[in-house]
């Protein structure tokens, strides 16, 4: 593949040219702007921008549902908050609870468990949890236009990283199959984990204590800690991103920088500049100035969602191509 | 390259068949030990793995040269301890004023700039400095037959990390260059970065606090949260590896764990048990129960050290071999 070629979700307009000036920019051998394979990185966060985040980030909904699976064991939750709110879905009454009420909510489906164990919670509720709105999978949400994108970027000799502020090991069961992004590609929050051997046998358990914050300033410390050195371009959504993008759009030589505005009401969700999940303000502002592309979904995407990847082997019609030369 | 080439500076003797014989069992297709590409990961140690590490780790060596260094705008030192005693590389000073006086030069020599600053020092440093029983640059203290080790797992699709008890960009400075792992590949200890934007300028500044100790225990939880599965081979040389070696091994599925053992007093260092850097005790008594491979320098290793990397372009000897058929 070269510069030229994928990306057939996109349609022909400014975002997508603007991605391609930049690949072809940046692997032209001999040209002003030619950047060796090995400084090719290219980091990605997760919600909004790979996957959908309303009405609220996906990792939030499970924490809800585990809620409601391990009340079955604690009787006394139905009356008890923070869990009577999750148990309820009321999320005004969660609010109400504060960030101790979600910290308490977070630790105890979380923590607890080794993280093999976590890991196989996580996957039987991909497995079998539906979207409220869209009555799919939640790995059936990420955004087929990104997935195109990091394919691109992967054909170009980039390596490309998830830098989001979920939690790591949540994202790392699903990563490399929906984005092709192996685990340790992923970076994201983390709670305290502990080596303990039990009967002999070493296991790494889950401590009810957190550990780092992969958001805001974070993004660019976890950059620095888990990768080591500046990506050259870097894709997010929300002012959560902001820091991310503002760190590797600063290095010398070519950079990229991309927000993704969800403007579709129709076809996804629109929400930006008052939003509580995926706040975008400060980003639409300073984008222009700072030479960051501004993707609309409304307009730069033909197509949004993923196909059921069970459906994509055995009845996938034509591409339908709508206006789209590639 | 197949299982059966490489190698050059090993001796053919058991230790380097066992690393042959699981390589190509886990490289052999519809073979009952294959393993898939994305799960051919492998761990290294660093100091005393991968590069010599005695009289004194080299990082060690470094904060003593950078303390002689920072003492010219600091005449008080050469009155205080621990800055007396690093000045006057008196080990037995410095080991009396504790880990408060160790943890002290570290914050000193290692905090308070960017990290790009700090990348400069090193990289500086060891374009300078020579071992004191060599007479070389540190870098050329990497060991051959190590770095043809990981050239020849990369060669059957292995991605090689260090998990070191290091300091992460410490060894990012080199770990490219002298063993063709990238800096998202080096794992090791930290301490912690802030996102400091000055004059408008994005920057990450090291703070004096400690972040992470990748040693011991805080192998396996560094393995497990900067690459996020677990690994199926470890190579190590100390009782700080074993728990790495434990969590690795004790993995389903073909593993392999080794330990590098110093032996050879004439060409390197001969140290284990009773060592203060890189003991190796409990390592010794338990890898013949656990089947983990040990190296003896004397005997396994042909050549010690890497050629220097400047000399190999220019006049580089065709290789002598004793008695290696490769």
């Amino acid at each position: 593949m070269n510069a030229n070629s994928g990306l057939a979700s996109w349609n022909d307009r400014v975002a997508k040219q603007s991605i391609r000036d930049f690949v072809s920019r940046v692997t032209t051998e001999g040209g002003p702007d030619f950047v060796p394979i090995s400084e090719r990185i290219a980091v990605f966060d997760n919600d909004g921008t790979l996957w959908a985040e309303q009405p609220f980030y996906f990792q939030g909904l499970f924490v809800l549902d585990r809620v409601r699976v391990l009340a079955r064991q604690h009787p006394e939750w139905k009356d008890t908050q923070p869990f009577k709110a999750a148990i309820e879905s009321d999320m005004k009454a969660l609010a109400a609870t504060g960030m101790a009420g979600l910290a308490e909510l977070v630790v105890t489906t979380h923590a607890g468990m080794s993280t093999e164990e976590f890991e196989r919670i996580v996957a039987d509720w991909l497995d079998t949890a539906r979207h409220p709105k869209f009555n799919r999978p939640y790995t059936d949400l990420a955004y087929q236009p990104m997935v195109e994108l990091l394919a691109f970027l992967r054909a170009n000799d980039f390596k490309t990283f998830i830098v989001s502020g979920g939690g790591i090991e949540f994202m790392r069961t699903f990563s490399e199959k929906v984005y092709g992004v192996p685990p340790e590609q992923v970076v994201g929050s983390s709670i305290v984990t502990k080596f303990e051997p039990q009967g002999g046998r070493p296991l790494l358990v889950r401590e009810a204590k957190l550990d780092f914050i992969d958001d805001n300033d974070g993004k660019p410390v976890g950059i620095n800690k888990f990768i080591g050195r500046r990506p050259i371009a870097a894709f997010g959504n929300s002012d959560g991103d902001f820091q991310m993008l503002e760190w590797v759009t600063a290095g010398t030589g070519p950079r990229f920088g991309l927000l993704v505005h969800h403007d579709d009401a129709a076809r996804e969700f629109a929400y930006d500049r008052t939003s509580f999940v995926g706040k975008l303000d400060r980003g639409l502002d300073e984008a222009p100035k700072r030479g960051w592309t501004v993707v609309s979904i409304e307009n730069d995407w033909n197509q949004i969602f993923v196909e059921h990847t069970d459906r994509l082997a055995v009845q996938r019609e034509p591409e339908v191509s709508v206006s789209v030369p590639s």
